[in-house]
């Protein structure tokens, strides 16, 4: 139900993904008679592996979260994560409000043995592939440990990804000497260095983009600035293109002809193909859309919900964090 | 004599410099025998405005700041601030080592009364206009009072560069709700909404590129990150707009066509144009230019140099802090 848009959108790619995997079992959670229109205005027939489950409140993209856990114990939301957590669904995806998303699912499906606190996972492109970033918000203050145990999280997900056997990990920072960065990157470089990671050193916020790393690592604040002010540049340079082009009939006429090449270039860094972001360290799989994500969007996001039920992603990650911490493991 | 390039970029933009105002004088600073041969190659005749001032060390770009502060005491840049500091010169641009940079004219110069740190600040361009962003690295971890005191000497360098009689200051958060954020940045939320600046609230990373504020304040971590993640963007970009336009014969055609227009991005986007950071809070001016900067770029890092010390920009900030702290003014 959530999302800017809400079902016109979520139901149109629930359908798209059911029809493309046909494996997989989709269970729509909101009110019933919203959800049960919007199928029939996507023109769906009846399909046993579809069902509905309803729930009758609705998270606010705007909610506190603290509001939302404790007044909309019906919201679409809360039930779809229940439904996780009772086993009778794989993945939860959303669209809704970030905050009640990852309070509610930390609430109803705790963080693994050794997990502190949840990250938030996406993947961005870079020169010739891409890298995964975390934490991009969920976490305002870390701790080196923390950030360390971001590190074990995503490497699994990059490697359960095929991107990279043996990810390499950097840790965001205002440099690359060693002397360089707050007490908490300087902490987490030594437990990276002593881990059996594949540390790469610090990484700085122009160089990630050069494929230096599968995975950097920072806290949430960081994370956020780093990945929405890369946002509002990429949306200002495609503004300003869209300026030039079209300053007179000379440039609208080049426009014409340079169409293929600037479509290409948009298909290359779409970031609806980087929809879904993971909330890592959960005992279940749950991916955040972006609110704004439109149907092509948000099947990306259902996508990572797909893989990461697949491959296990939560099983995984607790195997390793078994293996990091070789029966240390604080519970 | 600093810079990857050293004197064969910093004489010729100074050159020009000397050219384009004619009510300067610029001193040298730096190996005699080096800066006597750049000139002549430079084709520089004699011209009492420009002197030569000897200095026989160079601090190196990767050197400690605390090795160049103690062991560098004739570099030539400690010598370009001593100038600054005798009265002798009322500017002094750098392109070398900037952590040695901020630490040797903190230690000559000074911090002004009611500043605890130095900040670094530059312009960045954003749709229809261009903004101020402090701290960009001199400061990994700040309290919510530097952070105030980066608004106030932000401020004061937006209204004498005459964008904005009253500069709308922003702080960068990773939401713009009021309950989101660090400790540090709520506090300084609450300083500058109490002050007489004109605090227009959180901005989000992506944000400050939609000219929402005339000056974005954060902490020196977050601030360098940001940047160059946006720089790392925008060559990202840069990069893949030249590979789609040179994948065949075609978009090579096209590639001429378009051309003009490429061009005109460019020169709006042009990173040379926003060369020259300028290190506020200290009891004179200094200006650092990128390393990698060619002529150009080192003209506008003189260009901010020349302008700082029309304006008495340091004696501005400390009038403007006089006014803040009303009689209250730590020393």
């Amino acid at each position: 139900m959530g999302g800017d848009y809400g079902p016109s959108v979520t139901v149109p790619a629930a359908l798209a993904i059911l029809e493309r995997h046909q494996d997989i079992r989709l269970v729509l959670v909101g009110d019933e008679a919203t959800l049960t229109q919007a199928l029939k205005t996507a023109g769906a027939g009846t399909d046993n592996r579809l069902t509905l489950q309803p729930a009758t409140q609705v998270v606010d993209m705007d909610e506190a979260p603290s509001q939302a856990l404790r007044y909309k114990k019906d919201s679409s939301m809360r039930v779809a994560i229940d439904q996780v957590k009772s086993g009778n669904a794989d993945a939860c995806v959303s669209a809704g409000n970030t905050g009640a998303l990852m309070a509610t699912a930390r609430y109803v499906l705790k963080t693994l043995p050794g997990i502190d606190r949840p990250a938030i996972c996406t993947t961005i492109p870079c020169l010739g592939g891409r890298f995964r970033m975390l934490d991009l918000g969920a976490n305002v203050d870390c701790t080196a440990e923390h950030l360390f145990q971001f590190a074990v999280m995503g490497s699994v997900l990059v490697e359960a990804s095929g991107d990279s056997e043996q990810p390499r990990v950097g840790l965001l920072n205002l440099g690359e000497e060693e002397i360089k960065g707050n007490d908490q990157v300087k902490q987490a470089a030594q437990l990276l260095q002593d881990s059996d990671l594949h540390y790469v050193g610090y990484v700085e916020g122009d160089r990630m983009f050069k494929n230096i790393a599968d995975l950097v690592v920072c806290d949430g604040f960081t994370g956020n600035v780093a990945l929405k002010s890369s946002e509002g540049v990429a949306a200002m340079i495609s503004q300003y293109l869209r300026e030039e082009f079209q300053r007179n009939l000379l440039t609208r006429a080049a426009a014409v002809v340079a169409l293929p090449v600037l479509r290409a270039l948009r298909r290359r860094l779409d970031p609806r193909n980087y929809n879904g972001a993971s909330l890592l360290g959960l005992r279940g799989v749950v991916v955040k859309s972006h609110g704004g994500a439109d149907q092509t969007a948000f099947e990306q996001a259902l996508e990572k919900g797909v893989f990461e039920a697949r491959e296990a992603i939560p099983h995984r990650i607790d195997e390793r964090l078994g293996e990091v911490f070789a029966g240390e493991r604080p519970a």
